[in-house]
């Protein structure tokens, strides 16, 4: 099952505050967007000069397993806010992977591939997974019940769990995080979302994007 | 003579963001400010809790002498890019005290003051200032016009030179520095740039800026 | 069970490193602390002149559960690197509450208090998280045995289960997460943790830690 | 004139701390660097995971001039305290530049070159800054024995005037700072302050270096 999304909930951000603050070294600025501007994007990209591409913010709200956001929240270059669940009793939302997601590994550190597993073990490793989320969740709920506080109850909570955090980042930090989360390397569950922050972060600074990708996604 | 000004280039900025940031704690998000919202600013700030404070982005265009971007530079938790006397001629513009700003200092290190100097020494200061900025200026100018590179032609000129920046903060970074910039122990000339900051700020998160200076504008 | 421990694992950190970034104002430096040099750490403590307390550095070797190293992944100025479940197996290490640890929690979000339960709850519950433990840790074991990627088998295991991972911090940024972490507001558990490494600190820069005591334990 | 220097204070650096906190990803630590470990330290740079090259700390007091100190400054990760030309007097100690870095400026923005002027020139030019500093000084001391304040005379003075600083910085800024400062691209003047800093670097971190050195010099 899936609870996860990527909305964007605020934004600053257009490819004019990447030229107009690189400008500025020249005391110039623009009205808008010509061909010398998009010219300026791709040099700064390519030498990468990084600090005209933080002018910029993009407010997140994000809803996605536990063990996704464990490794979002390494970015530190950005603020968060997240679901308590000192404060909040955690809903019944677990992770359970898609049949076709089941995977085996091969491979070692640093160069792994995943493979996909066979029909049969695969409908297993799904049952099991929500065995394992319903098992839980009954524990938690009879600790909530026994009156323990929440913040200790929820221990018995596997990292599938669903939480939910707003995110705010510029678009330099943003492109150190798709370079890193949209990457073949990355875990497959946080891929999937961090190709939605992309699909944003494409549509509202175009040129920027374009010049990113080009220049072999490495943030500057 | 005074070039400087202090001018918001865009911002993504409201109390609603400390809202739904900090309710997002209990799964929970408003559409407005009411009265509930307004308390909870008040208890994140007077509690401490700076993190909701920070999903929110100001982009101001300043310009002020050097002596005074120095000081703002400090303030890491931001993005900065400034006119570079490297690429370019700096222009002939340069800080000349008011008659009424020019001080003597009186106390010691952590506890000065300052007062005011008789008119016929604030007049002779002025003046003096005014000739060291013309002198240097001008030896600037022929150090260039005999094809010395600017960035060491720029060794001649005083901190008194203006200079200009992008400057993109948060709503917490910014209290940070306007308890510090606009501050009585703070120098009379970042102070007066970080009044028009204030203002900016008050105007576009009137709960935060009010809940903000009840609690000894101390940032979160 | 508790496998956890909190590890110096190197340190350059002494009270002269604040006296002599603060005197650097002057242009003065010391060779030791001497009474002065207490005096001077005691007013940048209590004026809130920080980033003198920010020359040195502590590194930690930690081990303890998930959702303590959660919250302690929220500090953001410091450097982590920690276990990973997608590399390597986790071990069977998992927090289960000391009898007199299990608690009910009174009173509302921001002014919590938390009741010892019931010698008979106490061991019901320690039983019931012991349980889950078991159950999910043979369920991981499980999955691992069919094959399946040890980034994705990890999502049944609960936030009980042991992390470790090196965590390097200036005394400044150590004094924030002492004010929060080792405070009657923050969890039991992560107190526990925040209080050895308040013993360390204390250690290492005896009159840094006196004075931010003496200062109601706000970071500066 | 050359007053400045580059000394290094204190650290906590070595190869090791590298290998063990990114062994700390399997639960593994060493006791030394073996040939195991060198080779980590290459993967770990080649495919730049920066975050284990964090765990150390090197602590440098500088001395320089102050157009060299601006660009310094400009990088966020590390800590800073600097001479305060509102707390002390600024002695007299301004750059001049030796006969042979006397240079002109050919190319455009991103792509100078600098080349040596003639002797004649160049001695011309360097008495003009020397005559440049000597009369601003000679203000600055008139302005102080008139009384006024240290914070407003330091106006005239030119950013040739050499400030010191302790800077505080771990391996992964360092190596940043030195791609962008020890460059062909960077301004002579810092170029030769962090030739200085990258020679300590090399003698504490030697495998890192060797590392860094041989993936052409980009941070990880």
């Amino acid at each position: 099952m899936n609870y996860g999304f990527v909305r964007l909930d605020g934004c600053m951000a257009d490819d004019l505050s990447v030229v107009n603050s690189a400008r500025v070294s020249f005391a110039k600025s623009s009205d808008g967007i010509d061909k010398a501007g998009i010219g300026l994007i791709n040099f700064l990209m390519r030498e990468r000069h990084g600090t005209p591409f933080e002018h910029n913010s993009f407010r997140f709200h994000i809803k996605c397993p536990l063990f996704v956001a464990r490794e979002w929240f390494r970015h530190r270059i950005g603020s968060f806010n997240e679901f308590s669940a000192r404060y909040s009793e955690v809903p019944d939302e677990f992770y359970v992977p898609k049949q076709e997601d089941v995977r085996t590994q091969a491979g070692k550190p640093g160069a792994y591939t995943f493979l996909p597993m066979d029909e049969r073990t695969s409908i297993e490793v799904s049952g099991a997974l929500e065995d394992v989320n319903n098992y839980c969740y009954q524990a938690y709920v009879a600790l909530i019940d026994m009156g323990v506080a929440k913040e200790l109850a929820r221990a018995v909570l596997p990292v599938s769990m669903y939480t939910q955090f707003y995110w705010t980042v510029n678009a330099r930090a943003l492109m150190n995080f798709l370079s890193l989360r949209n990457h073949q390397s990355a875990q497959l569950e946080i891929r999937q979302y961090a190709k939605d922050v992309e699909d944003i972060f494409a549509e509202k600074m175009p040129h920027t994007y374009a010049a990113w990708a080009i220049n072999k996604r490495v943030a500057p």
